[in-house]
This record gives C-alpha cells, structure tokens and sequence, in this order.
C-alpha cells in the first residue's frame, strides 16, 4: 500500500511557495495535488503556519472525501477542492490553489468579472476572469465548501468556460481559486491572478473607460503560448 | 518575588513580529502582555528601537498604573493599554497591539467604520470594524492615553459590541488597536486589520457601490472558526 | 571564431537585475546585449526562470534572425528585439529590455502617453512618455512580434522623438520596452519607467488636474544629465 | 588639519540607510551631515551606487561652496543642501536628506500641501506639510540648485514656519527635502515624509472630504513629543 509519499511532497512543495510569492499571510492559503490514478489529492492540514509544514502533516484524501492518510485535520476548504477535482479533473487539472492575494480578494468583494485589458492576462486565458455570484443562503446551510465547489463549477458550465482554458475563478465575496495541470501551476495561475488583478485596478484607475483587447490579440497571445503551434518556452 | 521573566518574553516576542509583520517603521508600535493572576503587563519601552529590545527592557505594571519591574520609561500609550485591559481583561483579553499601519490609519484619518465586504474579515469578526468618535479636547486635556482607552471601551459598549468577538478597533484621527488572549494574537489581529483595511480600500476603488458580505455567509464564517462547532485549525 | 562569450555574460547579468528590481514576475521579461561590430545580439531563451540562467543557455542571433550561437529557444519577443536594433543601433543603443512591471502595463492598458509631471521623468526624457497605437489585426496577422518593434519604431518616427532622447514606450494593451547604451542601461531604463509610471499615476489620483512641468524646468533637468556641460555623476 | 573623519562615517551611515528604508532606487537620494564648529559639511558623491559608497568617497565642502576634502565632484544637489544650512543651522539645523520616494514626489507633482490628517502627522510636525510654489524661469537659469534652496527658505520664511518645527517640504514639480539635528535624524524624517505622504493619500481615496485633524489633538502629539514636559522615548 502506498503512502502517496510523491504526492505529499508535491503538494508540500506547492504550499510553501504561497508565501515565498507573497499570496496569503500567516496560514491564509492552501494547496493540493491530485494523482488521477490512484483517485487521492494531498492537501494542507487546517491553520498550520507554512514554516512547520512537512510532507507527514500534509493529508491525504479520495474524492469521496474519505481520509487516506495523516494524523491531522485538512484544509477547512478541502470540500471546495473535492468538488473541483470531480469536475475538472477530466479536463486536466491536478492541482488547487486557494489564496486570500489582497487585489483578487478585492475583485472578489467587488463582485466583478477583471476585463481583459492586456496580453498579460491573454497569455493565460483568452477571457474575462470569472467572479461567481453570491452563494445562496441554501447552500450554505446545506454543505458550504462542498457548495462553493459547485457554484464554481456551475459559474464555468452556465458560461460554457472551459476550466483548462481559464485555470482561474474569484468567488463573489470571499476570494480567488486557481488551478493547473500540477500543484505547482496552480500556484502559478495564483500569482498571475494577483498580478492580473493588480494591473486591472490600476488600469481602470487611470482610464475607467479603458478598452478591452481586442480579439484577435487575445486570440493571438493564448496561441503563442497555448496553440498548436505554440512557440513560447523550450518544448 | 517574581520577575515576571515569562511575561516578559511573551512581550518581547510579540513587539518583534512588528517589524517583521510591517506593522510599524521605527518604533511607531507597541504591544503588551497581560497576566491576570499577577494583575500586571509587561509593555515596549517608549522609543526603543525593535532590534535593540530585550526581555530586560520591557516594563511591568499593574492595572493602576504602578510600575512593577523594569527601569525604562514604558510606552507613552501605556495608559491606553491599561484602560483597556481594566475592562476588557474579563473577556479574556490577554494582548493588546498599537500600530501606525498605513492602510488602518487611512481609515482612522478617514474616520470611517471598516465594511464587512468578505470571508477574509468575517473570519476575525462578525460585524464593521468600528472606528471612535474624536476625542474630545476635554478629554485630551484631562488625561490623553487613558481617555483615549475609555473612548474605545465606550465605542464597544454603546454600540454593543463584544470586545472578545470584535478584536480591533479605528481611533479616529489617530490609528488601530487590536487585542487576542494573548500577546502573539493580539499581532495577528493587527496584521488581519492592516490587510483588511486595504482589502476594503482596493475594493471602493473597484466598486464604490460593493455590497457588504449577506449575514448568513459572515455567520458561516464565524461560526467555523469560532463557534461551538469550529472546524477550523487543529483543535 | 568567437563564441560570444563577453556578450552573453552582459546578457545573463541584465537580465538577473529583472527579479532583483521587482520588474516582473517568474519569466516575464527579457533582456539582450547588442555587439554592433559584430552585428549580432544575445538574448534570454524562453520560459527559463532567471534563477536557472547561465551564460550558456544565452541565445546569440543576427539581425537577419539567424542564429549564431546556442542551442535554446531565444525569447518569444526576439523578433521585437531585433526590428529595434535594425532603426536604432545608428542612434547608439545596444541594450534592450521588454517586462511586465505592473505601473508601465497599466498605463499600456489605459492606452496613455505619461505626462511630464516632474523632475524624475525629466532626468530621463524630455518628453511625455509615449504608448502606441493598437497594433492592426494585419500585422499582428503577418508577423506579431517583428510587428511589434515596427510599431515603437514608426511611433518615434512620426512623432520625432529621438530613441537616444526617450529611452522607453508602452505598446498599447501589452507593456513596456525600455532600451541603452549597454543592457544594463536598458534594465535600468525599465526600472526608471516602472518608478515614472508609478508617481504619475498617484500624482493624477491627488490631482486630476495636476499640470505638467514647464519646459524651462525639463530642459534643465535634461541638460544637467545629458547636455554637453553636464555635470551629474562622475565624469 | 582635521580630515572630517567623524563627519564623514555619519554621511555615510545615514546615506546607506536610504536604499534601507525603501527612500530610493538607484542613486536617486542623497544625505549630508553638517559639522557647525568646523562650518563645513559632508555629503555624497553624485551618480555613486549606495553600495559602492565609502567614508573616503563622501565629499567635504564649506558653506561658501568650497572643496575642504574629497576627490570625487559632489552630489549635484549640493547647492541646496548649502542654502538650507546658511539659513537653518541657526535653528539647530545638523543633516539633511534630500529623495524621490514615490508618494512624496506624488504630493510634490500634484503640488499640494499634505493636509494634517492624523497623529502621525502631527508627531512630527505641527501643521501641514508645505509645498513650495514652483522654481521660476530666471531662478533656474540664475543658479538652479542654489536657487531650490532659497526657494524652501522664502516658503518657510513668508509662512511664518519654523524649519526646527516643520522639518519636511515638498518641492513643486520635484520631491522632498528632509532635516533634522543630525544626518540620521534627516533620513529619519524623510521617512516619516513618504509614510505620511502614502497615508494622506489612502485617506483622501477614503474620503475626499476627511476633516483636518483638530488644534487641540495636533496640540497634544506634538508637546508630547517636543514640548517642554515631553514623554515620549527615554530622556
């Protein structure tokens, strides 16, 4: 029997850059790593500092939410990633990152989509940055986390977004989720909705009429970096 | 007799998260550390520079103001401490943080209540962060610091406010407070005003019409990291 | 024949100060040294995190694109690199930088030259701060990024701003370009517009109508920087 | 024939603390240190990195402008470090500061007085922070650096300010000097100038109507502090 013991150090690896990247203070974060073959994602244990993390405090869970391995409780929002991960994991994605990065919170609190201003953000999704609505009192009641899960995924299905195309959503009125094809791209896709988020405020502050990019320029900084024949990076 | 050597480097610790949580430049910050059983606190002395304190520097004094141990001059705010913890002490407030943090002291300056837009505040209190009336120029003759304590004590009171579940406070004109069962918390909860007041601020800019966050979802947050039924952290 | 050894360490060294100034984050942004005897440049492969950079993994191309030396993918922006060599190395540059430092995106986003509010943006430029128009869907169809320096340069051409006199450009809905008499010159220029960029937008937040500086004020600042009696530095 | 030596290591020390406290990128800031038994005064060499600097780089002049010790030509600013001490070592005048931190530059190009918002403010100085009006086209042609100097002092001195009270300006279209009664305490105010700079701001984003804080508050910060009964730090 296995102890996930990659996994764990995956998901330790992706957690301890949340504060090397400046996304959350003290334990505001988390992040976990999906392995699709034994149906597990390792996840941070619940208010632990990021200093005394070690791959044996992370926990691993199955997507019925069933403990695995660990001694220690998980992530408060460990429902929100389970409901992700049975969505989206046929789409690719094996790792989740949730942050309280003060320009997405912003955002988040606002309640708006970020317009696409520029390539920075086109060369990560070739659309607004999508803000849910407000989770209903029902679903709160009903299975919180479990719910914000699924208002992100229903947010994606109702516009018809494609999650391996926008690794990136804010929840109306709490804060950012991201994700990616591991652990580590998630915090990635974390830190650019923080910057993109930024750059969008300060955009608007200068020029709130300011104009969206247009399409074909959107169109052609996701294919340079996504397309067929994508030509950034080295493979 | 005791030297209250614990007390002390409970203090110490806690005044050098400051600089290390930015809280204050110089020594425009000061936090203290309460032992009910011994009905003293050891405090910053005034105008000492963070990386010069020592246990040795810090000062004890009892809730009337009578100096216990040390030899320096404690913090010019030392009588705010001290009004705070004579009636506050019983909701067990152990530690009690003043900052100059720039976004709190907009807020303060702007003298406006800090909106409860997200989970991120929700998570540390339930309802606006509240922010004083001006002091008035009799109570600034009569006797500045401890008035400025009776002003905060009166703000919770009159508005019914719960200094255990509301742990911060805006001084009008003036800058934050915040409080916790010990000296390490009532940090935190400076370092959760400075990044919830700018969280706020970022948020007008965005949408000066933001909605606050619905009570059922401060509720929720609340609830699970403070209720009865917490499930937050580890215990 | 030369492996361009001195040119590629000139290159890894500028292109290290980019996360050293904070003027973008992981791999966004690129730096080339230009050896105009030998007519050829060297410039930083795509994708690679600085951290990673060595000499060796510098890519050395002509001013025909070919390539000289090195066996890594050169930046995906190479092409903008070289069209700004081929119109200005007459004028003396011979080091480019392209980033996405967060003020210079914004005001690229917003789609504004930055006016001349102060002494700062004067010891640089003697001129607003210029942004391009949109690039056309026919040239980003034809050729985007050989396109791209084709747009700075026609902006300086049709405006007659001299590149030996205005270091810098924001291209409209992407970010910034700076460039020098070296590549740490270049480095330099981005951090100097990221800074300008920075104050200006605070000046236009205080200030709506914040006026520009008179031109007595900018020649002179100028002047004792660049002129042929100037006297700033050490020789 | 005293080599300055003691006023050179204070230059020194307080010129390295300016890239330490954020108040400068590059060489954008200078500090000199005023000996007024000797009637001469240290300062940076123009144009040299802060890293590079040394005690026998610093440069030693006379209030007549003369070359008393050094070999490096003198922070182009030193003509209106000159001018400030001729008219306020009287006052008690030791250190001077003088660089392009953003916010204050912010202030200086909108040209606006920084209101007196709070504590903070009023800690370090009784009224609003000046702003002089702008240099005009025959002081610039006349002797610019001398004739900034002058124009602070006649600011101050139709004002009716005292530079041992109010020891911060803002120069029109330029950035800030700061001073005090040594070098280090020069920097230390050209800090709290950009912090308070940074806090009006927020506040003003707040609430553009925030209310002056009042006589009696601004009153008791400063006597606290400076007046005759002071009890704030050690002596």
């Amino acid at each position: 029997m296995s102890d996930y013991a990659a996994l764990r150090e995956e998901a330790l690896a992706a957690n301890r850059e949340i504060p090397r990247r400046n996304l959350a203070i003290y334990t505001w974060g988390n992040v976990s790593a999906y392995d699709p073959a034994a149906g597990v994602f390792a996840i941070k244990p619940s208010g632990v500092a990021y200093d005394d993390l070690t791959a044996d405090s992370m926990v691993v869970l199955d997507l019925e939410g069933a403990l695995v391995w660990g001694t220690l409780r998980p992530s408060s929002d460990t429902a929100t990633h389970r409901a992700l991960y049975r969505a989206f994991a046929a789409s690719g994605i094996r790792g989740i990152t949730h942050t309280h990065s003060p320009h997405a919170v912003a955002w988040a609190q606002a309640r708006l989509d970020v317009p696409l201003f520029g390539t920075t953000h086109a060369d990560h999704g070739a659309e607004d940055i999508p803000c849910t609505a407000l989770l209903s009192e029902e679903a709160v009641t009903k299975d919180y986390e479990a719910e914000t899960g699924s208002l992100i995924v229903e947010t994606f299905r109702s516009r018809g977004t494609n999650p391996a195309h926008m690794p990136m959503v804010l929840v109306a009125g709490h804060g950012p989720f991201a994700w990616g094809t591991s652990a580590a791209q998630s915090v990635y896709h974390a830190a650019v909705l923080e910057e993109v988020c930024k750059m969008a405020a300060l955009t608007l502050a200068l020029n709130p009429a300011a104009p969206p990019l247009p399409g074909y320029l959107v169109h052609k900084h996701w294919e340079r970096k996504h397309g067929p024949q994508a030509y950034y990076g080295q493979t």
